[in-house]
């Protein structure tokens, strides 16, 4: 059976503007791919509510899970939850269950809590919190869309929490062979042998250091004793290469 | 004048498998941002040429300008020219000047200019070649689509060489206020100046360090006179805050 497959949507001006260098992304990515989770697009828009919109309907209706980051503070520009609310066509109000996680926590911290910190209980009719055990404020899953932080601590949390209830597939497994070769004497026996194992793939990612061009061959697969195949294969290829 | 706009395509499963961490992204919204050219979406795909077709037609009718990397070296993994040209439905073949510069450099190093290294000469008609002072196989230009190699070396030559012939719009200055409070504090009256200056962006970023918990506020504009209003009412409501 095939696995499940994701989406990423990115949500943050601060990471178009280059201010920020997104950690989020290859987080998940690892993660995913660990749990037999395929993700299949990652997409990264403004904090701007069509734009967000527009993604998330369109991520949602294409993969089996849609993974966001960013947007779900107090201030003015955090916008993800209407947006979500909007995306799905669902009203969104302050919750009862939310807005109790935050009081017990300001009353322990003697915080006020304000309007905007009220803003954090807003929340699509119809979601599943996703606990917060970094800063409380909780995030929440609605159909197959999980919308977690931006903030990598808190984010890195949420993923764990939604992870443990999702189904996997098969884990992608991928060993690598480095051949210090220039990729253009790789690339016509590699493609050859590439083609005789259709239910693996194949890259190959060039790199030079220090003068020497090489390239990591890089194969992927779910099953163990095809990528063992696989790589004897080229290792009789390419026999001075080191996994 | 509005800026023109960008958006980038990153192709390729090792970013999506967790494998490599993207860095290409980072470079291109810092030199974008100071050209002067918005940068309003990134997508992330596969080695999928009807994943890659579609996002290059999606993003090219959209915005000004797009930006890919990656897939355009030897080997079969390397799809990205073959689908541009799908994109923008003309043919590809191999040309003659993009076949020259390669048999020189292979010609230099004593290498085999081989059908796998001719692939790079492969370029969709109508492209305006992208010169690489790295490792000679160029890349280019079609339409209003940048086609760039993924190795960060080359990515960043490629940008600088493209960036020289675009015009850019006024450069989007940013200025900071770090202020050592609970974004639950600062939010209400940060929404309420962020409304009086609609044509400045406001974001807020928050950090928890060493048990301190506080927030970046970040201003966003291309008029250095209207940051300088701005910061100084931020000031205002945030004595303590640090430029």
């Amino acid at each position: 059976m095939a696995n499940p497959t994701a989406a990423m949507l990115v949500i943050g001006d601060e990471i178009l503007s280059g201010r920020t260098r997104d950690a989020n992304m290859h987080h998940l990515a690892g993660q995913l791919t660990e749990r037999g989770i395929d993700l299949r697009e990652v997409r990264i828009v403004a904090d701007d509510p069509d734009a967000i919109v527009e993604a998330v309907n369109a991520l949602r209706l294409r993969w089996t899970h849609v993974f966001t980051s960013g947007g779900i503070g107090p201030t003015h520009d955090d916008i993800t939850a209407d947006c979500i609310a909007a995306a799905f066509d669902v009203s969104i109000d302050i919750r009862d269950d939310a807005r109790a996680l935050l009081a017990a926590h300001y009353a322990k911290t003697g915080s006020e809590l304000n309007d905007a910190r009220l803003r954090m209980a807003r929340i699509p009719a119809g979601a599943v919190l996703i606990d917060n055990p970094v800063s409380v404020a909780p995030g929440f899953t609605i159909g197959n869309v999980h919308v977690m932080a931006g903030v990598p601590k808190v984010f890195q949390a949420m993923v764990a929490t939604v992870l443990a209830h999702l189904t996997g597939g098969a884990p992608l497994l991928s060993r690598s062979l480095r051949v210090e070769r220039g990729e253009g004497d790789i690339a016509g026996p590699l493609g050859v042998l590439a083609a005789e194992y259709a239910d693996l793939s194949f890259g190959s990612y060039p790199f030079q250091r220090d003068g020497v061009f090489g390239a990591n061959i890089v194969v992927r697969g779910t099953q163990a004793d095809r990528l063992q195949h696989a790589m004897a294969g080229l290792s009789t290829l390419f026999p001075e290469g080191v996994e």
